[in-house]
């Protein structure tokens, strides 16, 4: 392809890009019931934006229709269910970083609801990219002693964030994480008004001594670090979200050692009997795990459990079978980290494998620009040590 | 090979016996430090034998330390870390179905050595088989509206040995099944003496309520329907025993709503709130493995958890890691059904693989019966229906 040919945003040859827009646009006629004459005329008209272009442009409804299929093929989603009613938004004209942001703040609006939460994906133009993997991220600041105020997880894009430029936050647990938004060549930081960042306080129906540990987490969950792809197309900057299952927090987020590593506060304010064979820690999750249940209930969030979702699964499972689809999955993600033999998904197989339409993991834009950032005369990595 | 020449136990060609056999007899020399020597004196012993029988025999120190790696090699068990303390039995002169009982009781009570558990295995002669998968097992008896009194899980097990001629126990839900031993052609069926089945009745350390659900469950779980398979050589009579992890009783045997479906008996017996969001399973999993635990406990009756147990799984790891040697693991069988992200074998990944020396599953004595029993006219499957 020559450097004055448009390339299409897959990074595709022509061919290949031809091959994946043919199989996606033949799903997409199968799945609508689309005649012949119909789907033919549209494979012609791809075919010559292709040879004119070196890519094409899909429709709304067929973009849309793509994001839908592509949580559908997600294998290592447990709650994908209500895969048809994903919102999709149409923003592949937006790439102003500020408008992006704008559009962004909508989204966690709306997709909000009040509580109601419902699921929506923002498509947004070439070129731009959000660095935060979810738009709701806790700071994670390094101690001198090596240990962390805030989320562990979040130490690389807390960093990463301050060489950007930002003044860090006030230095407490739950500081909320400005957006680094890349479009048209520069990135912004852009912090989240109050109003974008709805959480709730953990509190524990019978024991007041949990919600007195100033536990919470963010009623959203968007990812941003995904790149859908649909008929050999990319859309790297398409961030969507779902609602929570209560395990991703109690479980894991708020649990988890190399995280917030909350399960011994949470055992002493329940005033249990630590001796090892009582299994404090694993009683200490349980009552995590009702805590947050509760919470969200109360505060009118809607929230997910790992006993109603893997039902739901196993709901979805026989819609797809109906349907004549092949339901991919990886049993390691499907499971839940609770009590996971007491669900349905624990006493089945499943196939892994990634389909198209997908959302496929990005690098972190830190870890690209470390690789990039190469010495030109002797081709060292900059910044590396000798071994 | 000719119908005269004696067929070695593996069913292999005698070229890829030697192989097999080589392989096996290096791995044995390097892991005993022998020279160039003695090791070649070995295997020209080895190649003699075979060239002249066929097959050929194991020295009993070769056999034991086969059994012992063939656990190292276990991919799916998390309690390898004690591998070289198995107490290997050759009984390899063992062929007659009343002596192989004998020798069976007289493992269950040393391997149980009154509560301090020692992992042993019986190495059985050539045509000895053990119809049961484990030597202790409770009956599973379908009532004729479906139903199952007993353990769910051996109803076909209890079937198999009322066609053997067992006039079936009292009908409780712990009735412990007889033992179908095979061999020199026939099958004989024994029962258990009292002292042979040691049990422990479940109680929990603060609810008297869960302790008069009467459950209950075996000390000693000792698996009889794998084939230890070492240097190209099968014995698929040798049952072998470890002590319990307590979610294997706790979070499956007696959880599992295919098995005995404790939970909801238990949740009332602690007067859970049984509302959905509050958890009431997963509060009352989490009881029974207290309960299970602290009952073994009290009985002096080794079982160990699944904290303790993962954290020697990683020890053992660095032990392998330490002699040059890879693990091989499923992680889907290594982590606990019981609060598995609390445990470090959640956050790891394992490469699975069959190993040799290793343990291979069998398949069960009833359905090979059922696969020979085909029409020598017609060819049909005899009792079969025509789909």
């Amino acid at each position: 392809m020559s450097a004055a040919a448009p390339r299409p945003p897959s990074g595709l040859a022509p061919d290949a890009l031809l091959a994946e827009a043919e199989r996606f646009l033949h799903l997409y006629a199968d799945e609508h019931g689309h005649g012949p004459r119909e789907r033919e005329a549209r494979l012609a008209e791809v075919r010559a934006e292709v040879a004119r272009t070196g890519t094409y442009t899909l429709r709304t409804a067929e973009l849309a229709h793509g994001a839908r299929v592509a949580w559908r093929n997600s294998s290592r989603c447990v709650g994908r269910l209500p895969w048809r009613a994903l919102e999709v938004r149409d923003l592949r004209h937006v790439t102003h970083p500020d408008d992006v942001f704008a559009y962004l703040m909508a989204h966690l609006h709306d997709a909000l609801g009040g509580g109601r939460i419902r699921p929506v994906i923002s498509i947004l133009g070439p070129g731009v990219r959000v660095h935060n993997d979810q738009l709701l991220r806790y700071a994670g600041y390094r101690q001198p002693g090596g240990t962390v105020v805030g989320d562990p997880q979040n130490v690389a894009l807390t960093d990463h964030l301050r060489r950007l430029g930002w003044a860090g936050g006030p230095g407490t647990a739950f500081d909320v994480l400005p957006l680094a938004i890349e479009g048209r060549g520069r990135v912004g930081l852009y912090c989240l008004p109050e109003d974008a960042t709805c959480q709730v306080p953990i509190t524990h129906p019978d024991c007041p001594g949990v919600g007195e540990l100033g536990l919470r987490w963010f009623a959203l969950p968007v990812l941003s670090n995904l790149t859908l792809e649909v008929g050999g197309l990319s859309f790297p900057a398409a961030p969507f979200n779902g609602w929570y299952l209560q395990t991703e927090i109690a479980a894991r987020n708020l649990a988890d050692e190399g995280r917030y590593d909350a399960l011994p506060a949470v055992a002493r304010a329940l005033g249990l009997d630590l001796s090892p064979r009582r299994l404090w820690r694993d009683r200490a999750l349980v009552e995590l795990n009702v805590a947050v249940l509760h919470s969200f209930d109360r505060a009118g969030i809607r929230i997910t459990d790992h006993h109603a979702v893997t039902r739901q699964f196993v709901r979805f499972e026989a819609e797809e079978q109906r349907a004549g689809r092949a339901v991919r999955g990886r049993w390691s993600w499907l499971i839940p980290p609770l009590s996971p033999a007491t669900t349905p998904v624990w006493h089945r197989s499943y196939t892994d494998g990634e389909e198209r339409p997908g959302y496929v993991a990005q690098t972190p834009a830190w870890q690209e620009e470390r690789a990039e950032a190469v010495c030109p005369f002797t081709g060292r990595r900059q910044g590396a040590a000798a071994d």
